[in-house]
């Protein structure tokens, strides 16, 4: 009988080519696992998942689900799953679930996590984890103008894709701003992100923490609608999808 | 004038062939330095380092020297040297020395740690700095062998080198084993080290863990002096030179 499994999924973006399956592309994280489950259940399965993750940008709480016909325990499937997986990609965590459960049209909210490393040397084992910023970025600017992005706005200045249809109106819930130790953090909780949005976001607060903008022409950029107006796009390195929720 | 300047290194040896300029061999860590440093100085100078690492093993400590004769502050040194070299290699600190600081003649003391994930799953953003033993070794029979390990020792069980003419004697002052989350971490802190000493002992250390020898067959594979019978040396990726001491 078939039974719908959803997962939490760790993985080391560096090598692949983003979440999503593409014809012809060999290095995505959803064409791994595809592999690996359809040659579980033998036969063509596809997994699910919440959302696409960009070339090179991590996860620590990707979630996603798959229908399965196979005679094994959740563990075994698990175990089974990352065996065959590449190091660099673990399922954490793997439980049956309603059949309706859809790890994309369920998700409720997502969190990310973008590391700047502001220390005084290079992070040579965090390297391909964290991006360094061009200066010591100054933390209550850059939390005075993520106080304007919370709450629901239209990011269309911070999305990737100028001629998109679809509405551009996100709600952001919080946006954390902290140092630890060496590390800067940048988290951010909300509905949902369009595509490139959490890195648009942080390199456009990155510009203010280092005197390149102002905190209040926020509103301003917000209202513009217009990309080009918005900072840089952080590279993919510093990005993390912790969590993804539902109800 | 030409000064003697101390430095501690931090480096990631996985693209590595280890620490040792070698002849035709463009990927080693003195290599790099050397090709730095000759470049700042204007003229070719070599970097001493306080001992050898083996392909693939890391670093957060290797100390080493070099004369140079630059008009730069310690600091300016750092710097230049950090830009220029690959970012899975820094230097941490760079001071003036006694001109007759030999950062290998005079070492008194080394410290390495090995790291082994014990953890449910797969340690995906830390795979390439520990290794993972088939089981979960028990700690009180590790610590019972590893006593017997202590002190003065022919180690030449342990060596790689079984024809080497040089003494195999060592000192071992302490070691080290601690469970913290799922990392188990061996830190052996000695006189000097043998090739392959630290991983061939955590190797015998890991099969007293799991059952496969007794904690008190040590002194009777001391008195041996035959690699043969002691266990298999650990891979390179868990093993980090910690600190090197000077009296």
């Amino acid at each position: 009988m078939k039974k719908n499994y959803k997962m939490i999924i760790s993985y080391d973006g560096s090598r692949y080519h983003g979440w999503e399956n593409q014809p012809g592309v060999e290095m995505t994280i959803q064409g791994k696992l595809n592999q690996v489950f359809s040659r579980l259940a033998e036969t063509e399965v596809e997994v699910i998942g919440a959302g696409r993750t960009d070339a090179g940008v991590h996860a620590r709480g990707m979630t996603a689900n798959v229908h399965l016909d196979v005679p094994y325990t959740e563990e075994e499937i698990l175990q089974y799953a990352n065996r065959y997986l590449p190091d660099d990609i673990c399922i954490t965590e793997l439980k049956t679930a309603s059949d309706r459960f859809h790890s994309r049209y369920l998700a409720t909210g997502k969190t990310y996590c973008y590391t700047c490393y502001i220390g005084d040397r290079k992070p040579v084992f965090q390297r391909k984890y964290v991006y360094i910023p061009d200066g010591i970025p100054d933390i209550p600017r850059m939390r005075q103008a993520a106080s304007h992005l919370k709450g629901e706005h239209d990011f269309a200045s911070f999305s990737h894709n100028p001629r998109m249809k679809k509405s551009t109106v996100r709600e952001i819930y919080d946006i954390r701003i902290e140092k630890k130790g060496p590390m800067l953090t940048f988290t951010y909780h909300g509905s949902g992100f369009l595509q490139y949005m959490v890195r648009i976001l942080t390199g456009t607060l990155l510009e203010v923490g280092l005197g390149l903008r102002e905190p209040d022409s926020i509103p301003e950029l917000l209202q513009a609608r217009n990309r080009s107006l918005a900072g840089f796009t952080a590279p993919a390195k510093g990005l993390c999808l912790m969590k993804v929720d539902y109800q």
